[in-house]
C-alpha cells in the first residue's frame, strides 16, 4: 500500500472511531491498517483530538497501558445543547402544532434523521455516566430518538410493544395505569429481548403523568434489569406530581398561548447545564 | 483563529459533509469556516475524495461552476454489500430464530443501530438514482431501517400507522388485503405527513405476499405522491406470485431446514451486483 498522508490517516481514524462510539481500538490495529508506526498514529490521534474539541465534534479518549487504546465518545457541549433545544422549541411554536385537546404535533421533527441524531447525542452526553447496555423505548413515536441514542452509545435498541406479536416468541407482559388517561394499558416484550441484569436507558418522546415510565420500571423488574435513566424529549408542566421522580426532559410544554401556539421552552435540566 | 493543519481541516470537512449527505456545500463557505484559501480547500477535498474511495467510506462529489460545490454521497460497493448481507444471513441461520409458523425472528438484528445504519447506506446506494424526497415505512419493525435510509438520503422519515391517533390531526386511511393472512387491514397517515407530488421510497423489514406494499401504492395515490422504490430487508420465496412486481429485497428466505434453521441467502438482486 502506498504511504498515506497524515490527512488521509486522520480521516480514516475519525471514521473508524466515530462509527462505533465507545469501542476500544488499539494503536497497534490502527498502525497495521494504515501502514504507519504506532508513534505516527499517536501523533495523528493527538491532532484529531484537538480538532474534535475545537469544532465540538465529540471526544477522543485515550487510555494508557497494555490493555489501553483509544475510543470515541459523542459529546455535545452545554451551549450546543441549548442552541439545539432552543431551535426545536421555535419549531414547536409554529402555528397549527397544537391539536384539539392540547396535543402537540411533533412527529415530523423527531422523525427527521438529522434532528434525531443530534438529540441522540444529547441524551448520550447527559446519560453517559449511567453506561447503559441497551436503550429501551415504547412503540411508536419514540423509536427514532431511542435508535439514535442507542447509536451514540453503540448498544442495541429494544422496542416495547402494546401487544405481543406472533413473530416475537415468548413474551412478558405487565399492565400499567396510564397517567394521562387513567386507564389500564398493557406493555409486552419478548423474553429474549433483554439479557438478565442489563442496565437499560428508557427514552421516549413525551411524558405527561409518567405512567408509561412507571410501567417500564415494573416490566424491567420482571427481567431482573435495572433502569439506569429515563430521558424524554418533551414533558408537560402538569400534572406537577408525576408518577415517578427521576427522569430528565429536554423541553417543557406549559400549555397553549393566546393565539393557539404551544408554550414551550428548555426544561429546567437544560437551563441548568 | 490559529491556522489549521491540513489533517485538521480534512477531519472537519469530512464531518460536515458526512453529517448531511447530498447537501451542497460551497467551497467559499468551507474556506470562511476554516480560515483557508479556496485553492487550499480544493486540495483538501481532493485528498479527502481519494481517502474515501480507497477505504470505501462513500463518495465526495464535486460539481463545477458558479452554482457548484461539493456534496457527500453514501456509497457501499458491491463487495461491501455482499459481505454485509452474507454476515446477516449467517446471523439469521442461528438456532432458535424460526418460530412456530415459520416466522423468522430478526428484530434484534435490525434494531442494532450499527446494522441498521449499514443497511440504510446499502438501500441509499441501490436507490440513489430514484432521488426520494422522503422514506416511508409501516409501523413498527421497519422503522430503524427506514430511519437510517432516510439519514443516508438526508430526507425525512414518515411512519404509516395501522390506526390513526388523536395526536396526529386529520388523516387519510385506506384498507388493503394483507397478502400473507388474506385479511383486510387498514393503514393511515396524517394529511400533513407527505407533501403533494412527493417522491417516496418505501422501506420495510419483511415482504411475503406484497399486500402491504400494494396498500402503500394505494395510500400514496391519495396523497398524489409517487412511490419511486420499494426496498425490503427479507423477502420470502413463496408465494412466488407477489401482489407487486417492482421491489428489491436484500435477503431471500426459502423455508426451514432439516435441523430447524432458517434457509436464507442473498437475494437475486444482491447476487447480481
Amino acid at each position: 500500500m502506498p504511504r498515506l498522508r497524515r490527512g488521509e490517516r486522520m480521516v480514516v481514524l475519525a471514521h473508524l472511531l466515530m462509527q462505533a462510539p465507545d469501542r476500544l481500538h488499539s494503536l497497534a490495529d490502527f498502525a497495521d491498517l494504515l501502514g504507519a508506526a504506532k508513534s505516527t498514529i499517536s501523533e495523528d490521534l493527538a491532532l484529531l483530538r484537538a480538532a474534535c474539541e475545537r469544532f465540538g465534534l465529540g471526544r477522543i479518549v485515550t487510555s494508557p497501558g497494555a490493555s489501553g487504546g483509544v475510543r470515541f465518545q459523542p459529546h455535545r457541549t452545554p451551549s450546543q445543547t441549548r442552541r439545539l433545544v432552543e431551535g426545536l422549541c421555535a419549531r414547536l411554536r409554529e402555528p397549527g402544532r397544537v391539536l384539539p385537546g392540547g396535543f402537540l404535533q411533533m412527529t415530523d421533527l423527531i422523525s427527521t434523521p438529522q434532528v434525531a441524531a443530534e438529540l441522540g447525542e444529547v441524551f448520550a452526553t447527559l446519560f453517559w455516566d449511567a453506561r447503559p447496555d441497551c436503550v429501551l423505548t415504547m412503540e411508536v413515536k419514540g423509536i427514532p430518538l431511542a435508535l439514535m441514542t442507542a447509536r451514540a452509545f453503540n448498544v442495541p435498541m429494544v422496542t416495547i410493544r402494546r401487544e405481543g406479536k406472533i413473530t416475537d416468541g415468548p413474551s412478558v407482559s405487565v399492565n400499567y395505569l396510564s397517567g394521562s388517561s387513567q386507564i389500564v394499558q398493557a406493555m409486552t416484550l419478548p423474553l429474549r429481548a433483554i439479557p438478565s441484569r442489563a442496565r437499560v436507558l428508557f427514552i421516549d418522546d413525551f411524558l405527561r403523568g409518567g405512567g408509561t415510565a412507571r410501567g417500564v420500571h415494573d416490566l424491567m423488574r420482571e427481567f431482573q434489569a435495572e433502569v439506569v435513566g429515563i430521558g424524554v424529549f418533551v414533558e408537560t408542566e402538569r400534572p406537577a406530581d408525576k408518577m415517578l421522580d427521576r427522569y430528565l426532559a429536554l423541553i417543557t410544554y406549559r400549555g397553549v398561548g393566546a393565539s393557539g401556539e404551544a408554550l414551550v421552552g428548555p426544561s429546567r435540566w437544560i437551563e441548568a447545564l
